[in-house]
């Protein structure tokens, strides 16, 4: 059993429905962690991660994922969540012309044996130029991955974890957890 | 002699010369600072001055500023220096409607005899239909503040700093600093 920390339901949904295909259960410990300010993902989740090992016993993983806009410099990159809460999606529509190039990146930390791995994948896409489409959360009604016509939320879940960021870092710590027997059964 | 902590020289410049009608030196700590992401400037500002006291011996403080825009939830709020970096005064812009009722507000936090202290101070305003103005830096070129026909950018530093909320909470430190001999003296 390995612990996902996260406050968001959405996010555990989706994750757990990965890992359940691959007979892997995940423990929900859901909670609130500090976050810092810094300019990539990595390193606020590799600082928040370090700072939980101190909290939580045994192995665990925390996910995050940030949209960045090419033509907005990156935005909203590691501020993501509190971007989608205030401004949300039509604000990112306003703030675009021609040049919707985007990408979601996402960024798993598993501390594992005092240490922390990282796993990360990207998807590429475009900023649609409406809000279209009712499932999944956050940016997903705005972004239309590289060589589809939907945006993430007109998808259905099952076609979204196909090519999803999210499931393929998840992809990664899952084969990293099956070559590792204690953590597998733990 | 107090230190004041950033890695901004515009802040820096601003603030010595009120300190400097008061005939109080500050000493300038050039360094960035960890910052965590939280909903107030006034808990982002108190977790990074308690951070920096096991650095940095004696008095200092550290100043924050955020704009916070009414009909956007508040945003950009704790992130308005990588929002100014990244979708700019026009970003902002293209943000706002008929609604554009913004202010900013100025946390200090002072580090003293292992206490922290906070002064705080707001000005009242409107986001401008456009950029003006050369002077001042960050969101002063779209911030008209309550009463007036000019943004800050488009006031000389002396006008700016009859009425800014940097000056106002800078002048709450200096009455504190006037009553703590030690302070004024050190």
């Amino acid at each position: 059993m390995i612990k996902f920390v996260t406050s968001n339901e959405h996010k555990y949904r989706e994750l757990n429905s990965i890992f359940s295909a691959h007979d892997i259960e995940i423990e929900w410990v859901k909670m609130k962690y500090e976050e810092i300010q810094a300019d990539t993902t990595e390193e606020i989740s590799l600082d928040s991660c370090r700072k939980l090992q101190s909290v939580i016993e045994g192995a665990f993983f925390m996910e995050d994922t940030g949209l960045y806009i090419s033509p907005l410099k990156g935005f909203p990159g590691p501020y993501s969540s509190y971007v989608n809460s205030t401004i949300g999606n039509k604000g990112i529509l306003s703030l675009l012309g021609v040049d919707r190039r985007a990408h979601f990146q996402t960024v798993i930390s598993l501390s594992y044996g005092r240490k922390v791995y990282q796993f990360s994948s990207t998807l590429r896409g475009t900023i649609s130029t409406e809000e279209r489409g009712e499932n999944g959360f956050g940016f997903d009604p705005v972004f239309i991955p590289e060589g589809e016509g939907f945006t993430l939320a007109e998808m259905d879940p099952e076609r979204k974890n196909t090519i999803s960021h999210r499931r393929k870092a998840a992809e990664k710590l899952i084969d990293f957890i099956k070559t590792r027997n204690e953590l597998n059964n733990e």
